[in-house]
């Protein structure tokens, strides 16, 4: 096009976020949407800004520099942080899980497999040794018998409880909000809202002492989504050092988005895998020049924890292993096998989770959270202790589960060679994993979402892990006993085992985990990142596929989209709903005291502003909370404002005669609302709003005003388009 | 807000996309720019309307499916042919290489590796076996001595000569869009535009065998460039097959972000770093729902590659390796400092290239692309030579400079211990390989843009890796001789060594490509999974990033962005620049002869249609090709239509009093046009078309048309505002 409007830019245009002077401006109300487009220009006013007083003084061109580098020092600050953290809620963890069992007399401080490090024993009993003493060895009894087992038992379920009601009592008392594992609340908060304290340092404190009382107290829940919520309260902290994004509620989003990143490159060890997460699961605006930030504050975080080393172990990696065979290619076919199951037992654990968290929410069982985590915790606790793989903690069976030599030794302990033939221990096993099962999947639907910090990353992997491991010694005692048959041939031999159930192990634990949360790539990423089993991607992406196509076709949601629907977030003003007149502005025939009604009158957000109420051709929008504030600054400070004075939006001055001096309020007035006309398509303005992170956008018909569509709006239409209930949209 | 304008949408409204029945609407012309959003809102109207039939007939159903389906079974293939024809590539590539050595006279279609399979040799001289004869041996001579050594020389040469000058001659002759590396000009169609032929089936077949020519002439390029080009054609043949993406543009550029990955998949057998590449460095629109299908695509597409095992190696990645040592923190410092050589060694070759290539462009040197190939073959072929760190393929110079042994035997053959002792071996090869750097640097300069299939990687990654080894042979000797320093102490007891200078060529080799490319995060993750070296993340990220920042520092542009600019892509109409009135239709007030006036007169890509020219009040847009093609289909198909006919864009019937029928063009009327105000600031009008994928936007003031803002004019000040020529741009 010919017509180069150029010129119309060249000159710095107005936009609201310079008016810094008056104060509060620029913020938002608690359970608010934030206005994306308007927070990313105000950073742009404020960069031009400091780019050009640069040349002013050194004491400006230090503070450029600061600005300029201000981004990568807060990412560096919170990956430090997040990596100290986690290292200190491992060995936390770790320590007080193994206080359940026993104790190190010499240092109460050391977990077992340190207090056993000074020992020179090289065979372990259950990973016990002489300087670890059982608590039935503290009271005085020998390791072994029936009473020694019903004195651990009893101590195993005391410190359960005492954790567990530890944990909750915190929640309940110091912070609310650190409570469950805070994924659903972080996307929402991403995606453009505001929850006042949830990321604050209370949640903070709470949630990383929580956490550490929850893993410990042997309920069926991991440590990775509350670490994610942890790393993301780092990010919100820390970004309060730097003005640039503790003022700017969208730039802030950054940080939280390579914080997320950072939260799940702790909790797995998998920086890569973090940041895809970050990318593809929570964050909502991700502009690629922040991915390589994620990326660098994830590492720097994994690096930290490595540092730390709370496992004591040369892999970086959390589970790591090593097989010997490669897998061949008929093996594809259990594997999809295993990913349509793992997408089956996830919708199951999805729609029951949801069932009883909604009967949670609308019984009178909502109303005593302390009481319920007490209850889940002794039950859990009581059934969990008998059963060897539900007795230990849950990461430890999912590396035995893994591992390529667990189970092997029950078949035949002297032989040096491996021999896949089944004996009695591996049927023993067999059953005892069957009700391992059973059981945490019934677990872990009631203590996903009560009042005490959990993740669901752990549990879902452990289900997964178990039925993988169960599917995986069928398919070798298939190959074992029919080696001849032709999918073998060729690759297994009569005797040699030729099927890793470690693989399918692993294979099932990315199902269930896709089943459940519908990661796609991220999953498949830190799976790999998780094992460092570079040569199973194929069979990790089969499973993956399977499973998010079952799990899509049986429900629609993953749970954290499915929590975020139930809690349906946050309650405001779903009253306003009187679909009358459009409440407008005019640019200059409005009085103070006009304005003033209007604001009591309305609980709009926002309102248009137009030429004039017959003409209705559109000047710009303006903010309530900033309207707000500037009538009340101008009463306090500016002299002879009155009710009866002019309310002007334009430039000129267009003094009464006699009257009051108008007010004008042209510097608040965004002069550059986003606008569409009534004939686009849905499907456009959903995108614009998804792209642009809009707050809200004015409809026009050939210049004039129609009317506004609110994010709200565009929920509760995108809800009748899908036949649900569009009031249970409460979001503003 | 209160005041909801969900109905305006609940209504299917019209979209100019349902024109279908108009034969060419919705197609581009060549070197053009498409308009994503329209693109999109026409897959979206298609979409429905199969939704929609799918209840009518079983037959609708099996279309809807497959409609469903058309994007995976398109990425499936697409992943399936690419992988073959890599493995293709890369078998005849390998073969022609050991062509310039000798022949295996019992099977001459076999390379030297699989030649000396048969052999029971244990010891190989150089790689060569009995089995294999080198020229001299076929010629009768010995194989070792001065006469051997010159005829090996001067086969060595015309092999050279006749693979260089076979692969020029076949571009230049067939498809002259064969040549270069290909990912410049896949950035640009990415980002939306049209070059007819580019991604077509001749360019694909002499892709790939002009490729296979370049790499095995010994020239300083690489094939993972080419492959992503080459990818990217299978993709957009195979688009074809399925309307859904053959025939829109924008949902084209889906299955070509697949490909893309595809080809850095196969390229390097790293399918996450393809994703990242494909995401971070080509392409410009990518929802994340293609993510996963890309990754799809990436990894069918590895597996296949593996499934072929060109290489015949057990690896799986093209350069494994297997370090003893971890990194030292100290070491940290070392490859920081790499990482700033490799920033200052690839702004000297972008710098370098571009002068070259814009000489070329201006001379008459780019008149003889084959001539000039020819030159540059021979230069290389002669020079080469002597070096035996520069005679074999670059990318096996690359393997054994990342290998960990490489080098060792030249201190001592016989020592079973590894000894850091430096011996004159040591000082020999630090000599070839600082000659060697050189002389890859100069050859690369005037290799890449010559009128062949080239590609950057490997020469990059090639320059780095002896960089990077000759910096850890300094630094292995530095800590075998003082091994008590205080940075050394504690990791380094005297005379073992705990350097591992094949590391440092790894690092070294990151730092050279991520300055020569600027990429970030993908360039880690494909270091990663290349080398399949987990723990050495950290100083792969730490050389990156400081390449990046200095490469940032001294000149502003990758490779990749520089050659874009000094191509211009690609030349259209640059006059069309008369900055006089605004071009616009009215909606019902202009005849036949009036718009075919306008449309003659004036070169627009499409004009905005508003009320009356003295309200100018915004209706909606119509595109210039679509005007033309429903002028001449309605002169040609309705009677009664003549130059004197009104064209009517509203929907009401104002038929003249006497007059011929009015011509309704309200279906090409786009009527949801993309607006913004004047008052909007130049940041989000670039936001807006980035994220958007606008062709162009309208600007309106209180809702009057005041100008057109077209994607050049926003290129055009771009340029302006850092100062350079805006004339330069000439994308349309």
């Amino acid at each position: 096009m010919g017509v180069s409007s150029d010129a119309l830019f060249l000159v710095p245009c107005t936009v609201p976020g310079e008016t810094d002077d008056i104060p509060g401006i620029g913020q938002y109300d608690d359970f608010h949407t934030i206005d994306w487009q308007r927070d990313i220009a105000r950073d742009r006013m404020h960069h031009r800004h400091i780019v050009k007083k640069r040349q002013d003084s050194v004491c400006d061109l230090i503070k450029g520099a600061h600005d300029a580098w201000s981004g990568w020092v807060c990412v560096l600050l919170v990956g430090l942080f997040t990596g100290a953290v986690a290292g200190v809620i491992d060995i936390g963890a770790s320590w007080m899980a193994d206080l359940k069992f026993g104790i190190c007399p010499q240092a109460f401080w050391l977990n077992r497999e340190q207090c056993c490090w000074s020992s020179n024993e090289t065979t372990f009993d259950d990973g016990n040794c002489s300087q670890w003493w059982t608590w039935s060895e503290v009271l005085g009894q020998s390791r072994e018998g029936v009473g020694p087992y019903i004195i651990s038992y009893l101590f195993y379920i005391v410190w359960a409880l005492v954790f567990a009601a530890l944990a909750a009592a915190l929640v309940r008392m110091f912070a609310p909000y650190a409570c469950g594992s805070g994924i659903p609340e972080i996307k929402t908060i991403l995606s453009g809202f505001i929850i006042r304290g949830y990321l604050g340092k209370w949640t903070l404190i709470i949630k990383s002492v929580g956490i550490m009382l929850a893993v410990s107290s042997g309920l069926s829940l991991g440590k990775e989504g509350p670490m994610v919520h942890i790393a993301c309260c780092i990010g919100n902290i820390l970004s309060y050092l730097f003005p640039k994004y503790g003022r700017n509620e969208a730039k802030k989003r950054e940080i939280l988005s390579a914080a997320a990143a950072a939260g799940v490159s702790v909790a797995f060890g998998a920086p890569i895998g973090g940041v895809l997460f970050s990318l593809e699961e929570v964050s909502y605006y991700f502009p690629l020049k922040t991915l390589w930030r994620s990326f660098f504050c994830a590492l720097v975080a994994a690096f930290i924890l490595r540092s730390i080393n709370p496992f004591g172990n040369e892999h970086s990696v959390l589970f790591y292993v090593q097989y010997n065979n490669p897998w061949i290619f008929f093996e594809l076919v259990p594997f999809v096998g295993l990913g349509i199951m793992g997408g089956v037992i996830a919708t199951v654990f999805i729609k029951a989770n949801l069932q009883w968290c909604r009967y949670r929410k609308t019984s009178r069982l909502g109303q005593y959270p302390v009481t319920e985590v007490l209850g889940v915790a002794v039950i859990t606790a009581v059934v969990a202790y008998p059963n060897p793989y539900t007795r230990m903690n849950t990461s430890q069976l999912i590396y035995l589960l893994f591992s390529h030599d667990y189970n092997r030794n029950f078949t035949d302990v002297n032989s040096a060679i491996e021999i896949a033939a089944a004996g009695p221990g591996v049927y023993r096993a067999v059953w005892l994993l069957v009700l391992a099962l059973g059981f945490k999947l019934v677990a872990t639907i009631f203590t996903f979402g009560f009042k005490a910090p959990c993740g669901l990353f752990i549990p879902s992997l452990c289900l997964g892990a178990i039925l993988g491991r169960i599917v995986g010694i069928g398919m070798e005692q298939l190959a074992y006993n029919y080696p001849h048959v032709w999918v073998f041939s060729g690759e297994c031999s009569a005797g040699v085992n030729c099927i890793t159930p470690g693989l399918y192990a692993m294979v099932g634990a990315a199902a269930v985990l896709g089943g459940v949360t519908r990661m796609t790539v991220s999953l498949v990423v830190i799976m790999f990142e998780l094992t460092g089993g570079v040569r199973y991607i194929v069979p990790l992406m089969a499973a993956a596929m399977a499973s998010k196509w079952v799990g899509d076709a049986l429900g629609r949601q993953g749970i954290y989209d499915a929590h975020i629907e139930l809690n349906g977030y946050p309650f405001l003003d779903s009253k306003d709903e009187h679909n009358g007149s459009l409440s407008v502005l005019t640019q200059d025939s409005m009085t103070v005291d006009d304005v003033e009604t209007v604001l009591k009158e309305t609980e709009h957000n926002g309102y248009p502003v137009v030429v004039s109420r017959e003409s209705q051709y559109l000047v710009g929008f303006v903010l309530r909370r900033d309207l707000n504030l500037a009538l009340g600054n101008a009463r306090r400070t500016l002299e002879g404002i009155c009710g009866q004075s002019l309310v002007v939006f334009t430039g000129g001055a267009t003094a009464q005669q006699g009257g009051p001096p108008p007010l004008k309020l042209k510097k608040i007035l965004d002069m550059a609302p986003i606008t569409i006309t009534d004939q686009t398509p849905m499907e456009t303005v959903v995108d614009m709003f998804r792209k642009l992170g809009l707050r809200q956008t004015l409809v026009t018909h050939n210049g004039r005003l129609l009317g506004v569509i609110t994010k709200k709006d565009l929920l509760r239409h995108i809800k009748q388009m899908e036949n649900e209930d569009p009031n249970s949209v409460l979001f503003n």
